[in-house]
């Protein structure tokens, strides 16, 4: 349920309303979005139903079927759409968002961004902070690299995006890119849902690899319900048996998404596919099944990658795949 | 290893070649199709590849790293088009196979086969034999459908395939149909692909519900060992944790298998998704990833289908579909 | 729901039974036990319920909750022990079943017999023809292995256990050996389902590598109703993304099918890790968990061995692994 | 590679091996343990591992097969035994932790740690940190738990173990318990392990539910490589298909550990089957396979548990199953 409150309630009235809940055993959280709201993890029953409709500074009580409330279209049915500098994720634009895995240099970040150059990309991805499965790995440039992202975000008029791994690292994150990202290993670290709840930037939340659906919309959830609306779903493979890819593109997701949730959802074929051949195919049939934005991997030295090399575009093929996306996003009645 | 036999070679040539085999542990295959070749388990040892080439009946003798070999780019690098009727499957053209999930009676096959005309569908597909997780559920009409199924495709100029799940039944369904169809519970009943092998019709060969890309070639070669050279095969969905769908669709195995083989690759919507209101999304990211065709259920009368009904699209909804796929077949390239 | 057939019952009397499921879409079928019984898709509407037991032929009408009927506990509270020779399986004895993977001459069965006797086996495992994935490795030696099957049996005083895997060889098959094994890759082939229903022996189901647990008991389900009630449940592992076994065993479906059915239920520990150094732990293991049996892979000469040779224990290792066992079945309460 | 350096070693010695390694592009990490070592990403070729010997403050240089290599058992054949408090985990005894899933008052921990008294329990498990899916759930009590649970401690002479989640915590939750739990969700939150890497409390490191044993290894690696070698690995399950419990069980993961690492392994049953009438069985296994501990749900009154009711045991059920444990724990050699 949902419960929104009326503009003239007093924080007595709000006490009240919690009161009722917590005698009947309903979890909840009070969010303070542009309107105040009070987010309850079920239905009540009828009766305590209408008890909250009775009281005070209740102005609705909507009951949501779903377990996530504020991300579902119950809650609200029309299309999020979401505003970073002059891009619009959710709207008729499918968004591109391109560039190295890591950032490794200002020449590298300076290689790319000329290669990306007119090809249509909004957002230059790149990582400062890298999960690495091994601690002897590279683990990323740190604060030096998001320092090096700023400006090539000056120098080359593109939006940046990058991964926060650490609570501790959001602010300082938040204040140098345009949208923060949640890796896949983090989709259910929700003290870093809570904190990048908080950070006034738009997030990219990528699903993680053993993640259902409404798992991954229980994160969502939790961002929203610290303060932050803007959500970007991004599909990036879930784990299964098969290992001729890294991770099996859930391209399912995407109209399964549509159904449930008003937020935008992109998806990286990148990661998925751990492999460039296969990036032209899977980011085509992405498109042609309704994302709204895709996130890939292109490097201007692939073969000097400090890492994932193998599945990095280079800035040619990138452009000429850009070609092709075109037609197909005209082709289902969107444009690039 | 493919051993390919010289027109002139003498059955004791043969034989020979065989021993030597033998004498090396190295399983192989007499493989009769318009040229006599045998396919060898594994690759010889430099040594063992020479004492082969020497041999008498030995035109020439191909390594072959992967260990499906006749249906390995390796083997045959120019893509398979599969003749049946007049329609080509693997060419440029992306084919459409559509109808009930199974054969209920004269009227419903006359109902979905007006219902689909003129939308640009090839084959209509149909079960007669149904693998059913209960043995209290309806299980196919059998023989009697199989005529029904005939009847349809001479009074509706449509080619028709159909399932066959039983040795014993792969002949009479091959007399009847134009495309053979193996599903997915089937995809490792070895003989049954040998049988089928035998059937001089064309085969589609679903993916099995948990295998790998590798072992469905591995399932393919089976066929065309067997004497069959005309797979085609069909993506379907794997099993994994995911229960938004019914199976996961991969459709990662299409620009894989572009890679790995010649033979044509459609992909079937219906059943991985479960659900009629997934299919457009799935069947548009189908075409943009590269499908040689669609093979889509379709029924005039879902509620009142004795089985998948949830997953059958109306002809309308169908014709739709159509459309918008024709644009989607334009923006890669290919033609509906 | 389960209709329990008066014994006075006419042809007539059931006629009008099934008229009724029918009229109601009910799928059904009439299984010939010790008692008539029609087992029936679904359980019936209340008033249609009370329809049936008015009729003049039911004895007894009961609802059964889960999709497998004949196969659940609600259907039958008590375990099922089945006897094959003089062996009980479902007792209070764990059974071991052990052997190589393929028969492959006299010598080599006379070898590992030799190494199995006085380790408390009953029944030598073996097969005659084999799944494999290519279609040109070792098939099998085929009736001349069943042969040689039956004379070890002879020789030896062991019960034997062989695969089928084509419906046109079960009553050949059933003719030679105690017990039929039914492979995973063929636990929804339903039509060898039908035909070991009726072969008269009894019938060891695998898991298959990607099916549930409750699609297991369908299966169980579907010999059972074609008059077969001797189904031994063996779990051989599922398939999951992890790779350091080839399958991952899931001993949890043992206390799962306990609290399901009342068949019993066998463990193969070899198929699962697929080497054999992890067979110890596991067979430990499964025995814990309550295993009615094992079912282990022993060669006297696993270097030589035609297929799984590296998931073979020798003779010596196999009588040193049941030492260990048989203290664990003790701790459990069940003896070897 | 692990390079062990010279006590007499200075710290230029040390730069000059870092150049070398940068220079060869081998990533790596200085631990300064009992000894300081160097964990080397990859093995370097003969050449450079030549060069790398022949440097001042190089005692030995070890080539290490595996990804993981402090934690490998090429670096470490002996098993660790780690203690806490006089409990040692690792020997011979298998380790009982127990207790209720979250922490919800002084009488609860009181009512469960009276429950546990004379069972053979040496850790009161509990956590005040919760990593629920719903952002609306019960997050746990936090601080105020610990405190709780250090009370519990002191009353009961039990060793207490809770998770921690968020790196801001870790040294105040270190400070309270005597062993420190990461979740599944958190295996590969690479900043939180190297935070407990600092802590100086042993670690539970519990399975990610779609990590490789490889995975898992490398996790434990970091925390180790962040200078705590007290590092006890947990299975927990698996996500897979199955949907008949909660993740599938892998005990296959204990056999598999024990060839790969000289880490204890234990083993959650209660997390893993999400109901508590398989934990018996799955306890009596995972005893079996070999596990040094077990990590068990028990509360005195499930019904009204904040969380995780339906599988936490009753004190009397939990004495039971000790009853049991402990003849299969015999059985295999080992002691409760």
């Amino acid at each position: 349920m949902l419960i929104k409150i009326k503009k003239s309630a007093q924080s007595s009235d709000i006490q009240l309303i919690r009161q009722l809940l917590d005698q009947h055993n309903l979890g909840h959280r009070v969010i303070n979005g542009q309107d105040m709201v009070i987010g309850v993890e079920a239905n009540p029953s009828e009766e305590v139903a209408r008890e909250i409709h009775s009281l005070n500074g209740v102005e609705s009580a909507t009951p949501i079927a779903t377990p996530f409330k504020l991300a579902s279209l119950a809650a609200k049915p029309e299309k999020t759409v979401i505003r970073a500098g002059g891009v619009e994720i959710g709207g008729n634009s499918v968004i591109l968002m391109a560039g190295p895995c890591a950032i490794e240099s200002k020449e590298q970040l300076e290689d790319v961004a000329l290669g990306l150059k007119g090809t249509g990309v909004s957002v230059l991805r790149a990582s400062a902070y890298k999960p690495r499965t091994s601690p002897y790995s590279f683990q990323g440039m740190g604060e030096e690299g998001l320092k090096l992202h700023s400006e090539a975000k000056k120098q080359h008029g593109l939006l940046i995006e990058t991964e926060v791994m650490d609570v501790r690292d959001v602010a300082l994150v938040a204040s140098h890119v345009d949208i923060v990202r949640i890796g896949a290993r983090n989709m259910q670290n929700f003290d870093l849902l809570k904190e990048v709840g908080k950070c006034g930037k738009p997030v990219i939340l990528k699903r993680g690899m053993s993640a259902t659906i409404e798992e991954w919309l229980m994160s969502a959830e939790y961002i929203i319900a610290h303060g932050n609306p803007d959500v970007i779903l991004c599909e990036r493979g879930i784990r299964t048996f098969e290992n001729a890819t890294r991770s099996t593109l859930d391209l399912s997701s995407i109209p399964v998404l549509k159904r449930l949730t008003h937020l935008p959802v992109i998806v990286d074929p990148s990661h998925a596919a751990g492999r460039k051949d296969l990036i032209p195919a899977l980011a085509a049939a992405a498109v042609a099944a309704g994302a709204d934005g895709l996130l890939i991997e292109v490097h201007a030295n692939p073969k000097k990658a400090k890492c994932d090399g193998k599945q990095a575009l280079l800035p040619h093929e990138w452009a000429d795949l850009v070609g092709q996306l075109r037609k197909v996003a005209q082709a289902v009645g969107r444009s690039i």
